[in-house]
């Protein structure tokens, strides 16, 4: 951590501040600069961390500025470069890019099956598909529950595909965790810091979504309260940012794809349906999440999005899905990665 | 809802649209101008939330409007024009202005007694203080849970104070309200539907803090989540946004307290300590909050900010709180309320 | 345009504003819904443009909602689906996929013509760089002016390549005409209307950027000033919009070349570098930029990044330039486009 | 400047990054630490300018922090602590707040008088009116030109006001100049450097908006580009910025006026109804931005506002304006000065 001093420190308040670090276990650094001073605080991560916030408050700080990333076992300072899962058959990390797709929310058996046949036909590895739904309104349909993640089991059982599917409440981790391959952990949910530490402790890969306006070092931290619990099998999943555009519902920030691989080991996947919230620009926004080094792509398809529970105008037909994983499958040969 | 119409859409399309307007329940009542063709569909609310999102997949529908408001209970379109929770000996919603203050977190007893009295002598009505903390890291002090609740009653009974601490999980809720006379659901909870589900069941004032980038429409949605599931009691609370913005933590937007207040009935505080992250700012926009109409506010406040547990940085001292709610008193008087 | 009422609207109202619609000359269309009343102002779209300001200010009135879009000349409604530029030996808009490189100022001749030969030898076909540089502080190197302009000629006649230049003042429009092939526009000048009008008057194409924190329609809007005034060659330029998150300079909004290829048949071309605002994720962001759709990529070269006179950290070496452009030829090819 | 090192820095590295500071005429400082090494470089501030940009793009270097700020004549550092401009009879920055109001265009003569006239008794001391306006459409009105400006003068002339007014283009300048007493660069501007130089260059108090998306250092630094060309008479205005929020225009950042009020000695005035979009919020931001420690308003008027040439859904009435100044003295004396 270094401590940035006001021009206008005393001397007196200098001395109290090294005394400050001194007593924190710290070894003060001092730089006095023709403008400025400025003190480097060396020593254990612990210590830097416990004495932060009080750093910044002490007389003659203007501000503390920590250095070291407050993330360890997401990042890739430990050595790691890649985390590859392996689930079921399928490897999510490695050269494959992983197809997850099914409804937004799962409406009944007959329609599920149906589309797990189609979606698996095109490629696709995983079938996702929502149980219990967080909805913006009360008034709208919350998802089938359990019913639910019956018929995604059932689906599982005709096409072999792995069952994807969201846990929102810590007491229903254990029921979602006994149906599915993989939970995911919605972007609404990023920062409820219990269901993290929850999701933690149980032994199942998590997709773990971006908040809204959450910062790639929130989300970081986010995957790191899962991984400290004794999971360290989370999949980064960007599906847009907040941003004042309204031209599509949320702002799918591609950067953070090379962004998060530069920082951390995890695989990242990208979820463009919810970002664009219209079907006619998932297509192009796959094919440039395959471009950018996506490890998975995760998309909505309904066999008639205008009759779809939910998200229907997001949600791709089976042609259209079936054209963009054709389509994909060229860009990742491009970028030397299958699908 | 308005359904406007493509440019290029056939008399099919329009056909088509039509007959599932009727199928939904709603009657159409079609303008067609020079440039565009717009359908109003008219009928019950629940049949066009229903027919929403169908409707937006049509072919040859451009976009579906909705024009009524999704929140019901947190209008004011019933007629009420102000509610008013008496919680105690104070009433928040009032002409008074409630000052509620106190620590992040909750520390030690002797600690917050001592701050209980201070606040007190200032002039706060109510006590806050965290249990249980949600943290951006999971290696930061996550709250005393239980013995931080305790200690929150003990300062009660020795100072009057009301008690207001935050609930993170379901699984807390019924300890929290054992010992709580309001209960905080936290700005990164604002969309934890399964929390506000249950925190709706309870009996009790909740302050309902304003997601970091959530719309004035998803914080009464939420809201609204609360009330239809039986628990009128929301006290609103803006806390700062997240923009681009770095000056200060979040930029606090206090055109959401008459914003708010032309949309719903419920009372509005403002919380500018976490908005403005530093100590030196909560004065100016504590007066402004006032000034722009709110009815409460909610500030940090220890004896030593720099030694505190958590958000040192933003905590006032007691005479600096002292200071700012003598000006906030005088500027409460000019806009015609008390503190 | 439709006009949504108040719920409290009186008879009495809603009569003054049919008056005033039909005083502004267009046809009112009444739809009385259970929970709300619209009325649709129908006709001539100069009168509805005219007659909006005052529709949002009347009594009983809630909201105006503009049907039609503002921007005439850069939409695809004319029925126009593609423009393409031909611009000296190339094309921007059609199949292929035009490359723009150089270095982020013009510095002196030998340097920007060992630029020039480099990224000639990888593909590019345009020559960027700055003489007349926009930039945030006062202190810092403004652009070598005339002379600069002189250098980036020498260099054309030396390579061949096309010359593309930023014009800052309407001053030195025609100074920057007589040595530019294609001028530019700057983010930050976006909405510089007299700028925008003078460059509507030249006969050369343009590169205009999307500012920093401009909507799609504000971009076209300013795309419309240029073509409004005659000049019609406008190659819409997306570099990043300003977002919270900070661990890119800019967030490359990736969705806007689908959206503005669907909304205007105007080229739309990619920045990569002024977005990441470092060299390492601009390989990535251009892969993608040519999977999304790009007409165009635009890159910063330099061959000793860390003695650039301005942006040196986001560019790129000859060698790592020459991979990017290798790799972008193969997703190019697999989305059915040429570099 | 403090460079951070990667953890991966060699030997050879370090030495070489140490040259490279020597030879840019700065002194470094090396602190070791257990997870990181940090170097401090000091000397004159011109130096560590000029070394930054190549200092971020050393191998081996993390990152670059700079310490001092950027701007200078606008700072406090060089221990001025407020400005206060006489401007014919009235001080803007003193105890007295500003009150500047009028139309958002000047549309004649005779309205522009008779607002004039009102505005005065409810007491402004400065008229407000666009004479050049900066319109995101091409095809709406642009303002009257020369002829504005002359009814500024004549209504000058009538009541005693002062006057301000835009300048949206360099060739403009003069002619605004020998109108205006203060003059006016609006947020669309704020990044027009060649503006701002010439700006600078004139002996006229100049009120510099705030862009839409830019930072307090940006913004400061507009300022300092002003200052640094000779005029040191800058008043800074907050009037909104971009954010999701869409339930106002823009959204009013008040905690910008005490940050700008600790970075700078400028005074700085706010302009609500810009950011408000709808006049039934513009009292209780104004109240607001009084109670929060603003040195003026600026507030449109406007007799219809529903026939206003512009922005007429947020112009306020006589009455209504009248109202909101009587509040305004209230709110003003509460915090020790004067309307």
């Amino acid at each position: 951590m270094i401590l940035v001093l006001k021009k206008s420190v005393t001397k007196e308040e200098i001395n109290y501040i090294i005394s400050k670090i001194e007593q924190a276990g710290l070894k003060p650094h001092i730089s006095e600069g023709a403008d400025v001073t400025i003190i480097g605080c060396i020593g254990h991560e612990d210590a830097v961390k416990a004495f932060f916030g009080e750093a910044e408050a002490l007389a003659g700080v203007d501000k503390a500025i920590r250095i070291s990333k407050p993330y360890k076992l997401a990042s890739k300072e430990l050595g790691k470069e890649r985390s590859i899962f392996k689930i079921g058959d399928i490897e999510i990390g490695g050269d494959d890019i992983a197809v997850i797709a099914g409804p937004c929310a799962v409406e009944n058996l007959e329609n599920l099956t149906e589309i797990a046949e189609n979606i698996k036909k095109s490629g696709a590895k995983v079938l996702r598909g929502g149980a219990f739904k967080p909805r913006t309104s009360p008034y709208t349909f919350q998802g089938l529950g359990e019913e639910g993640l019956k018929y995604l089991s059932e689906a599982r059982k005709k096409t072999g595909l792995l069952v994807a599917t969201e846990v929102m409440d810590p007491r229903d981790l254990d029921l979602v965790c006994s149906y599915a391959d993989i939970i995911q952990v919605g972007a609404r949910n990023m920062q409820n810091f219990r269901l993290l530490q929850d999701v933690g402790k149980v032994n199942k890969p998590v997709i773990l979504k971006r908040g809204l306006c959450s910062t790639i070092q929130e989300f970081l931290m986010s995957a790191e309260y899962i991984m400290s619990n004794g999971n360290e099998q989370v999949i980064l999943c960007e599906r847009g940012i907040r941003t004042y555009e309204t031209s599509t519902r949320n702002t799918l920030d591609l950067s953070a794809v090379p962004v998060l691989k530069r920082l951390s080991h995890l695989p990242v996947i990208v979820d463009p349906s919810h970002a664009a919230g219209v079907w006619y620009y998932v297509e192009p926004l796959s094919l440039a999440a395959v471009a950018v080094g996506a490890d998975g792509l995760m998309i909505e398809v309904h066999p008639v999005p205008e009759k779809a529970f939910s998200d229907g105008a997001q949600s791709l037909k089976y042609g259209t899905f079936d054209d963009l994983i054709n389509k994909a499958k060229a860009v990742a040969k491009a970028v030397g990665r299958n699908i």
